[in-house]
């Protein structure tokens, strides 16, 4: 590959569009002109004010964004959303929120939000180790949940709603971290969306919230940390304190980038497609196969196993050897993981099927 | 200035070393054969563990940081330490803490404490502007508290402390945010010691924290977020979560930089010499004089002054004209400010000089 660059089918950090990174390098030392790295620039600047302004502007083109949802940019990744959403949406005191949990990220908000109010457990897939996703058409949603919580795509165990719940007109949050602008997405059927974006856009350090506006509110505990509330967030447009300006930057040219291609229609064209070369070597493969019940399988991570933990090492390391990084399982499935995000191009996921097929004819 | 940069004096995020941001931008598409850019690896990578190990030997070695003190990147900025240290070192239901108020954020730090205990207000210089350090010798430290807390340079205000309070065998707990790096430090004199990067080391994003290990403390507040406590990050090693890892890239390579120039005894050195240029300019100056008494004057961050709100202004514009950028001063103290941190060179303090001493006479 160009650059002597590999596939890294990392769960995250992971991938960038190359074209992205070369306009980045060029742009290092001095941003168009301003004489000065955008790593050096004031965040209250005019220069760097219109590169977060474009980059809003941009992912509410790509993703349709409707004027009464706020963009916020929020450092501590999905991880601080954990805790923001039950602080910010759960009302006063005796907050109660419904949590579908489908694998270890879900699990991990739902355990979270139990210091702030009542979290019910709603739904579970943790009977077959969380390998689908629950039916969602008619699950006895609380009266009083403030909102119910799902994440869209679990990166550790490969699964990805494809109906979004039946909330029973309450308001739906989703963390979208692993599937973030894989696809195009309804924003109007959510309450809120979030996304850490190391994984499908670009690099650690920050999430995107898309939040509806009448769902950030100022009556929340006044002993909330400051940094912890929509509120203070929102009415800043994301430069209460100094944000994370270089995610900004670099996230606002991969939406250019996805713009450029044709958009989230056409990102999800190729993620079908790039899914599909994996997906049918392993219904076909004798030695591999898949974890997740079809039906759920995502487009984004695919988790694979052979019949012995033994023989996925081998294989774990046999790949690396071949230049394929990062194809290690999680511990809570084993086997192997390819993680193939919109950055990761088709000849990656071709190069590694083709790899597979040769070592199992070898080893069979 | 080579690449067309620009002499930048803004505040934060600020000047980088020109050899470090060339370095960055050579390894950009594909870090020392790893394959990939830094922004794209795996946090849990041996590639990115080498990086985050080596960043934190370094600044080990430069600050001469005692073994039973943790390390800890944590992101969310200085605001989101406004929180943390009152959640974490204030003793639970009944905390109490001492805060010197000194200027702009250590006010913001203890507004922000007061959601988690009593704070004090344990000696102030609001009385004029902030235009000193309050005599710390002999203050009446509540003895109920769990520590005293110092903005130890006033990014705003231009104020640094020449000696530290005397806190009557309490824990002091210093923001170093615009100081950090910039002069030698006895670690082993605070509980505590954190700073936002960037201003004085690396891209916005992050914080550096430094705390003595039996200070982190596992029996605080269980409805504490987990991204707020410091056990979260001690006993991850800043891998709780994913991290900024390219901030902690950016950041030790600034640490490298700083050793080979011969660490924290040659930046004092060339500080001193540097803010001497504008300091001595600025007494000996009819049109220009500094806001801050002599002895308390910062060595980063120099807030001066012409007579009159509108001559600032024209000398604003004028400084932008020609070159200088960010020199306007806060609105709470007016008039210009020059941040003069590690990264501006000499040459750019002799040019503003030259430049002002010019106008001066022009206008006189």
């Amino acid at each position: 590959m160009k650059y002597d660059r590999v596939y890294n089918f990392s769960a995250g950090p992971a991938m960038m569009p190359l074209e992205v990174l070369e306009e980045v390098q060029a742009e290092l030392l001095n941003y168009r002109g301003s004489g000065m790295s955008v790593m050096e620039m004031s965040h209250r600047s005019k220069v760097f004010a219109e590169i977060a302004e474009e980059a809003q502007a941009d992912l509410r083109t790509l993703m349709g964004i409707p004027d009464n949802y706020k963009v916020l940019f929020i450092q501590g990744g999905a991880t601080l959303q954990f805790s923001m959403v039950p602080m910010n949406l759960m009302k006063n005191g005796g907050g109660v929120a419904d949590y579908i949990v489908t694998g270890n990220w879900s699990k991990k908000a739902y355990t979270e939000a139990q210091k702030f109010g009542v979290a019910n457990l709603l739904a579970t897939s943790a009977d077959r180790n969380y390998s689908y996703i629950p039916d969602c058409s008619d699950l006895p949603v609380h009266p009083d949940a403030d909102y119910v919580y799902i994440c869209e795509n679990e990166t550790i165990h490969g699964t990805t709603y494809q109906k979004l719940p039946n909330t029973k007109g309450k308001i739906l949050v989703s963390d979208q971290s692993s599937m973030f602008l894989s696809k195009p997405c309804n924003v109007s059927d959510y309450g809120m969306i979030y996304g850490g974006v190391q994984k499908n856009v670009g690099p650690a350090g920050m999430a995107i919230v898309i939040i509806r506006e009448d769902l950030i509110r100022s009556d929340i505990d006044a002993r909330t940390p400051i940094y912890l509330r929509y509120d203070t967030h929102a009415n800043a447009d994301s430069m209460y304190n100094t944000p994370n300006c270089w995610d900004i930057y670099v996230c606002g040219k991969v939406f250019k980038y996805l713009l450029s291609i044709g958009g989230l229609e056409e990102m999800n064209r190729r993620n079908i497609d790039k899914a599909k070369v994996l997906y049918d070597f392993l219904d076909s493969s004798k030695m591999f196969h898949g974890t997740v019940e079809k039906e759920f399988r995502s487009l984004m991570n695919v988790p694979f196993v052979t019949d012995s933990a033994e023989k996925d090492a081998e294989v774990v390391k046999a790949t690396k050897a071949a230049g394929f990084d990062n194809l290690k399982g999680h511990k809570s499935v084993g086997g192997l993981r390819a993680s193939i995000y919109n950055a990761m191009p088709k000849e990656g996921v071709v190069a590694l099927v083709d790899f597979l097929k040769k070592y199992e004819e070898e080893h069979a």
